[in-house]
């Protein structure tokens, strides 16, 4: 059953560092894909650009209270059942462009996942302000890494450039809310709800092209 | 396992004729409940006054072209996977108070959901547009009800303030969206996607009130 490394399927997993349902995903994906032999790709980019193209200056969640008050209530579920620390970050949603710049170094270093991860926990595990040059700091501190140098890259123009591709890719492949994975043939699945959606679509194409 | 149907639990199922996704459950959800001897109270409601709330005159679907196609690919990947019919119908989103009148009197008379879900396929599995009085009689008629007494009832003062009441109780539910699921104790899960959730929410609340 296991393939060589280089010839898994990629899943391609888009995260926004402010959406609560990637904190779920990025917690699940890992154990997912590994059962399956699925290599994910961990791809940060903002919303905030796609949002404000229709008309938004904030979350979905925050101009459509009812639909917010419900999403808090599904996280402390949510979060309950798969065994998660959960705690409502403010301000919400937060700045995070500096955390996607220094995914994007991580990306690049090999690090991403673990600091998405570690990221998403400060966030809306311990309500830390991810926002902030220093909580980035101390993240990159817990994963033994000197801060300074990352930052410094972080705030480069071959980072800041990267990340508007990033945006740009999102929108041409239809992407329009986070977390959203694209399988290797290009199908959109969007939302934590349909992660094993994804994966049964890669799982099945890869039989009809083994056949 | 098997309960008495009157002790069973009882799930609410809010729907609207108009979503797509309220298609998909209402053709799972009698299989699923079954298995798991819970019973399923049909709640036909409209959308369109708790969008209007929003500012929105349309569906979300119109009102977002990249959340559009995307819904109209997964639909028809979905119900592939389902095995159901598919065919998008024009327009969309259709008038659907007529539908939600007729499917209210059939609560009422016990062809609530052999309605509902003959009105569904007609709509999404055949692209036919149930907002019109001719096809929701033709419905009527493979259900072996007379459709003039049916419709009659479905255009009474009663009908229309059972609606009324109906979409104002979905709304002090905290219901945004369809379909929605609320269980016995409150609880609201959203979407097609979150049915599994509701039905094993509701199990592990039965567990602790029995032990």
């Amino acid at each position: 059953m296991n393939q060589p490394i280089q010839d898994r399927p990629v899943l391609d997993f888009w995260f926004e560092f402010a959406s609560t349902y990637s904190y779920l995903a990025a917690m699940r994906i890992g154990t997912l894909t590994d059962a399956r032999n699925v290599t994910v790709r961990w791809r940060p980019f903002l919303l905030g650009p796609i949002f404000k193209e229709l008309g938004w200056d904030t979350s979905p969640f925050n101009l459509q209270p009812a639909k917010g008050r419900y999403m808090w209530r599904d996280m402390e579920r949510s979060c309950a059942t798969l065994g998660l620390p959960f705690r409502r970050p403010h301000p919400f949603p937060q700045q995070t462009v500096l955390a996607a710049r220094t995914a994007l170094v991580g990306c690049e270093q090999g690090w991403g996942e673990a600091f998405a991860r570690a990221a998403y926990v400060a966030e809306f595990g311990e309500g830390r302000d991810i926002g902030s040059r220093e909580t980035v700091g101390a993240i990159l501190h817990t994963l033994d890494l000197d801060p300074a140098p990352v930052l410094e890259l972080a705030h480069s123009n071959l980072i800041k450039t990267l990340l508007r591709r990033q945006v740009e890719e999102a929108r041409q492949r239809g992407i329009f809310g986070a977390p959203s994975f694209v399988t290797p043939d290009g199908e959109l699945f969007w939302g934590n709800d349909r992660l094993e959606a994804a994966l049964s679509w890669i799982e099945s194409h890869q039989d009809r092209t083994a056949s």
